[in-house]
């Protein structure tokens, strides 16, 4: 049995220790007595739970910088999906361990990825110690064939992903209804529901989306359309849902899908608005925050995506009273753990020890009135000292092992995809 | 003579070593042989201009938190007027060292401050080694005893603010139009005019604002109603700028008036909009970046601020070129140098050694395929390494001194302040 014992940290205003076996906060209390465990020394920090980063493309960090300030679609189909189409699961690797290596550094340790070649992505993920919630993208352009190779593609997931850590865990990612058939659609609904495994699909993103699915399915929006091929259910993720008419929103509460917010990937690209935060909640509909990929935010640092999120909420709704600090952060932490189905997201004995200790000594958590109001509004994801993930510490006064190797192998891959020119990195 | 030699630097692609012979940049190059320098290795970091805020009030740190989420009056009116009340020059000075150690943290060197007790933050800023333009506030409410009690602060400053470096400089702050008389806007706009200073004034914050100055001044707005006073000119930096039309924003380009922009302080406040950046550019109204004070952003890093401005930009004109990185960079360096007078903002031979050095080998920077956007959308103030104001280093290898006592000291002072009850910090 492996006993870890983090003393002399902050806990709800008291000084506790926290004593963690194997996997799981077993005691927390006042000096606790306990022999044969390692000891982390906590003073001054505070002990949080670690985020949920619940929309991204982790290997996208390779084309950070890459392309910047332009169209979405003129993004898309000239920078980033001929570069896209030369990765291989090496690149993915590499690209993914970057990511990972970002997020541990800002207190995340659970990402739920959408991408090309998903064994480099868990691969990645398991070796840095992080959870993941890992998708292959599925397109078929409607394309018979293209399809053929989609189903082929989740049906070997589904026979060969059993060789990681309960760490991993797998959905399928249809990337959206403008670029998947509808017959496509249900087979992975049906797929997943029979598997037990959720459905990760970007939604209602941009305006246009809403426009060529309205004409090309009699009139149906979005969610109409994914409601009449009864593919919405609790195992579905959508990501953005920027574009959601009233109705919309209530058969997302009814069918129970979560909605991940990206605010900084939605303003960078301007995809015409925000999400409808306050109808979701007065719906029902579980908000989670991601940070989408580098290359649309550029950070995977989820402290800026919870401060983006609250005040993008204030500002689109002209209501500075919206997304509260407090709410902001359950998004980040418990209400992603309660949709993501891990026994994580709260500070409490029983639960697994997915946790951060903040170092709140720091000028922007200075003089102290709200904790809340300082993670969210003051501090970015440097304020986190220490980073544990499955009751390991992946992370211990900011040094994360073989940091240099991660980044030195990124730069490299960037290069040789980059084709070595004007805009490869130095 | 003093002689520092930074060694190694990335500058503009290459490897450089800086000499900064007392306050200044004496030569930029490689391997220089300088005897009898101080050296710093520079090794793995970026050397870049510092940064300028353009309008906080810098002693306000010790509110952070301390109200939040509400709506912008109720905030003023029960929360922070109250408090600011009870506010001593003693804990101005406190609040002030608090700010100046995030903004050096940050690599901000220096700030467009309007406060009450000035004399507190202009000791703050001297002994922590950055610029400031330190303007009181003047508030009169159209009270004759109050303009004439305001006025005589303003002739006291004239007189007695000779005692400071030329770090140090002082304007006049005027609060905004809803709280200053006409008399006294020009009086102090006169005033300002024969001594050569500045006038830094809250504008055309909210709609409130703008809709009570129609209905006062025969239909004027905010700007039209300043400029038929006759105080708009270069000497004014204009806060925050959010409600503007296309005529005044004529009349702001044409009196040569700078705007400071406030995208974090505007969102959380819920203001009702967004200063209207392109049309301010297209205009050529220079625009510069600040972070209002701590308790309405609630962070002083200018890095944040940055990403903010830019993808508000993008937001709310519904386009992703609009305010570039590189563009949202010079409104922080070079632009707001120009508008303050001072001759930094820019790392070239015989200006003032005003610099950072970021340590781009994180992996927010990796892999490097644009400096800017990686300083605009990947990074946060923490990249900071060395901060150097004056040709003095006020912070190395993220440590500054005297750190922990100025915490303490914000810490004790605003217990003091909220009366220890509930909301005091911990």
């Amino acid at each position: 049995m492996s006993l870890l014992l983090i003393t002399n940290v902050r806990h709800d205003g008291r000084t506790h220790d926290i004593l963690i076996e194997n996997d799981r906060i077993a005691r927390i209390g006042p000096r606790l007595k306990v022999r044969g465990a390692r000891r982390l020394d906590g003073d001054g920090m505070t002990v949080l739970p670690s985020l949920f980063n619940a929309h991204t493309h982790a290997a996208m960090t390779l084309l950070r910088g890459y392309a910047d300030d332009m169209f979405l679609h003129e993004w898309l189909e000239t920078k980033i999906w001929p570069l896209e189409a030369r990765l291989t699961e090496e690149d993915v690797y590499v690209g993914a361990r970057l990511a990972c290596l970002e997020m541990i550094r800002c207190g995340v340790t659970f990402f739920n990825d959408m991408y090309w070649h998903w064994r480099g992505t868990a691969r990645a993920a398991e070796e840095m110690g992080v959870r993941a919630l890992v998708a292959p993208v599925i397109i078929d352009l409607g394309d018979v064939a293209r399809a053929k190779a989609a189903k082929q593609e989740i049906l070997n997931l589904l026979e060969n992903c059993g060789g990681f850590s309960r760490r991993l865990r797998f959905a399928f990612g249809p990337h959206a209804i403008y670029t998947v058939s509808g017959d496509t659609l249900r087979w992975l609904s049906e797929t997943a529901r029979n598997n037990g495994v959720k459905i990760h699909l970007h939604l209602s993103e941009t305006d246009r989306e809403v426009q060529d699915c309205v004409n090309a399915h009699q009139g149906l929006r979005p969610v109409e359309y994914l409601d009449s091929l009864g593919v919405l259910g609790p195992e579905l993720i959508a990501a953005h849902g920027v574009h959601l008419n009233a109705r919309e929103i209530e058969i997302l509460a009814r069918r129970g899908v979560a909605v991940a917010h990206m605010p900084e990937s939605n303003m960078k690209l301007s995809v015409g608005g925000i999400l409808p935060y306050t109808e979701l909640r007065l719906a029902g509909v579980p908000v989670l925050l991601g940070t989408d990929g580098a290359c649309s935010n550029n950070s995977l640092d989820l402290f800026q995506s919870l401060k983006f999120a609250a005040l993008a909420a204030k500002h689109d709704s002209n209501d500075p009273t919206c997304l509260p600090a407090a709410e902001a952060w359950t998004m980040a932490t418990r209400r992603a753990a309660t949709v993501f189905g891990v026994d994580a997201g709260v500070v409490e004995v029983g639960r697994l020890a997915d946790l951060i200790l903040v170092d709140t000594r720091r000028p922007e958590f200075t003089p102290g009135f709200n904790l809340m109001s300082d993670l969210v509004y003051a501090a970015n994801g440097y304020c986190v000292d220490t980073t544990l993930c499955d009751g390991r510490v992946l992370m211990h006064r900011r040094r994360v092992s073989g940091e240099q190797a991660i980044l030195a192998a990124a730069r490299r891959t960037a290069r040789r995809l980059a084709g070595g020119g004007e805009a490869a990195p130095a």
